[in-house]
């Protein structure tokens, strides 16, 4: 790495360097992209001891001064390790997500048209102190003909350094440029300034992690942003609903994983079921340690619940075993509800109801609407897209999960044989 | 209208009422939209001479003060008024753009997921002072159910204005919000960049017109923007070209029309192919009025053409009968001079040599690539798209000549059994 000091130099020449290094991926093979991987998954179980050093420098270094869910997250080990080698080898066993062809036809002038996935270009990953999506960001960019600068928090940074050099000394084996894979090796956030306004180098921004980095990233960034801030999430009880299957969905969405952005951050009861059909729901979930938050009249029917205060706190994200809870006049005001506090990400129904399914599947604008299934569906794993590059609650490009044909955009290519236009 | 003079105000009420709009537009059948669609093309029709009024107060506003071709853009006339109508009425009949199932598939767990073409939601849509592009953005936003926030060139206001307005009393008829289409009728540019801030209620913004304006709006936008800056597009004659395909597409990449974006910019000669060759091409195009513009190795072959000067004006969009023109040691160099001087539009191939053809439409990272055709065809007509929305030279998207369907987004749609996550 050069001179990571004089920042203005050191940012241009990461950006150029990963621009540079799109000209070769765009055409390498397939055969070449997934060898490459599949080297990097040796290099890693091989390396696992100098991996387990460097994470320890960083573990050292931050002992006391974090919280212990970031020391757990900043943490490798024996298995950790393996997850990431068995991760790459996953990558590399995916559908290649380059060259599909989106459409083609003949024009009626005799041209053949095609639209074909090509690669983004080059790709800014911001992240956490977690190292083992050092591997992770690096393996579904080049996967997808990516170049990609990795800029991950600042107590990884050891570990994180000698995971890059791992991928990038694969590379460098395969005949790859290495440049493919770049670490920001300064962790100052001037850096990270400059380079979110390197558009003319730098094609897509992808930050991961809590939604106060989120915003900074978009507030700074020239270059396109794909992100979601956080996930309020609802599951809407209906008058016609199987009970049964409302109790095992509500206990999943809100208890099986809280701190994830698929939760459900509130529930909305319709007002014509039955009082004590509602006060039983509420009861399982409050056996479960769930504690719930309600307006006047939620607690007149429900005392055991707390006061929301004021309606505004319907819009919040409580990534704990916590929710908000509202009654609604059927599927038209819970849709209303949901529009005015729902963060786009995904909002489920509990109906037998085919109109009131319907209903909601049509006017609930996010990204995904879960039928009778729990809102935590919502996932690139689970959806069939292979490994997550992220969940998306923009509207532009990529919405929902995110696999790596997210990370591709298309060309149209016409083969003609001399046509000109009249 | 509300108040239009508080700015801040107007704004807010204009991106708010477009978003609420977009709640009705969402569920709307296609026979409404296209009913309502037809139905303006009827009341163009019927109130032409009112519409020719308008007009005029706007032609003479600015007789004398903006040039020929700016006033020949601003002119309504009987053809131009029946043109629209006519669009209004093509865009009516095209293939709906909502709906469409993008994927579907069952998971082993027997939830049916499927991927459905949505509405984007609100577009902000920023044009020059041609009146019929108000209708024409209308048209287009509202076939693909997005309520449209409308702000041309303040030439065009008073036109503008009445066409909005028919178009708003379609809508009213047809029982539809009519601020499904909205119009800025404050001509201050702060308004501009207030509604530009207005991520909260806009989805999309479309610029079309000059480089200066594109870039003005993306430099102020919190809201996404697809845009094409200009086009620097390149026809590179190989050493294997049929001579007469090349010199067909030579003259109508570059004479056809000379001031729109796909216009040929600059020729690149193998330098393989003989002088008198390529002197023979450039005679024939230079007949045609063309003047060129090289470095000292053309002008040392081609004595008739002009010094380039410094190599970077090789990256200028003419928009004339000027091009540029190199020689490069095939297909590798004319690869690597149009990565540096392209702007990402449309470049062109001559070649017969299949090898030659399949490296450019390979390393050529351009939203179209042409292979033995005119960049002339670069146009969302010419692709079978219907109406253009507009062409965007960015990745992230849509990329190229962009249809109705650039206007849409997807959700997730999950049709469960009560299922759980494990």
């Amino acid at each position: 790495m050069e001179n990571i000091c004089n920042l203005d130099e050191y940012a241009e020449n990461l950006a150029k360097n990963a621009k540079q290094a799109t000209r070769g991926l765009r055409t390498l093979s397939a055969e070449c992209r997934n060898a490459a991987l599949n080297l990097v998954a040796q290099k890693l179980r091989e390396q696992k001891s100098a991996i387990l050093a460097a994470n320890k420098q960083d573990l050292d270094a931050s002992a006391g001064k974090i919280s212990d869910a970031m020391m757990d997250r900043l943490t490798l080990n024996d298995a950790r390790i393996e997850a990431m080698a068995k991760g790459a080898e996953e990558i590399a066993a995916f559908t290649d997500p380059l060259g599909r062809i989106l459409e083609a036809r003949e024009l009626k002038n005799g041209i053949k048209i095609s639209r074909v996935a090509v690669p983004l270009g080059a790709i800014f990953f911001i992240y956490e102190s977690r190292p083992n999506v050092t591997i992770d960001g690096a393996c579904l960019c080049f996967k997808s003909g990516n170049a990609v600068v990795l800029r991950g928090g600042k107590e990884s940074l050891n570990s994180s350094k000698l995971l890059a050099n791992i991928f990038r000394s694969a590379l460098a084996e395969s005949g790859i440029n290495e440049n493919a894979v770049q670490l920001v090796e300064n962790p100052d956030h001037a850096l990270v300034t400059k380079l979110l306004q390197m558009n003319n180098y730098l094609d897509l921004v992808i930050p991961r992690g809590g939604e106060r980095l989120i915003r900074a990233v978009v507030d700074q960034s020239k270059i396109p942003v794909i992100k979601h801030f956080n996930g309020i999430c609802h599951v809407y009880v209906d008058k016609s609903a199987d009970i049964e299957k409302a109790r095992n969905i509500l206990i999943n969405a809100k208890t099986q994983r809280t701190g994830v952005c698929n939760a459900m951050e509130c529930v909305l009861f319709d007002r014509h079921l039955e009082k004590s059909v509602i006060a039983d729901l509420v009861k399982t979930l409050q056996d479960k340690g769930v504690e719930f938050f309600g307006n006047a009249e939620c607690i007149s029917t429900l005392p055991s619940i707390t006061d929301i205060g004021d309606e505004s706190n319907y819009h919040h994200e409580y990534l704990a075993l916590k929710a908000s809870v509202k009654f609604v006049d059927g599927v038209e005001e819970a849709c209303e509800h949901i529009e005015k506090n729902s963060s786009g990400h995904t909002e489920a129904i509990v109906a037998e109801d085919a109109t009131a399914l319907d209903y909601f599947a049509a006017n609930v604008d996010s990204s995904s609407v879960m039928l009778n299934a729990s809102t935590r569906f919502a996932d690139g794993g689970e959806y069939g897209l292979g490994a997550e590059v992220g969940i998306s609650t923009d509207k532009i490009h990529a919405r929902g999960p995110m696999g790596v044909e997210s990370l591709c955009t298309y060309k149209w290519i016409l083969r003609g044989n001399g046509q000109v236009r009249g």
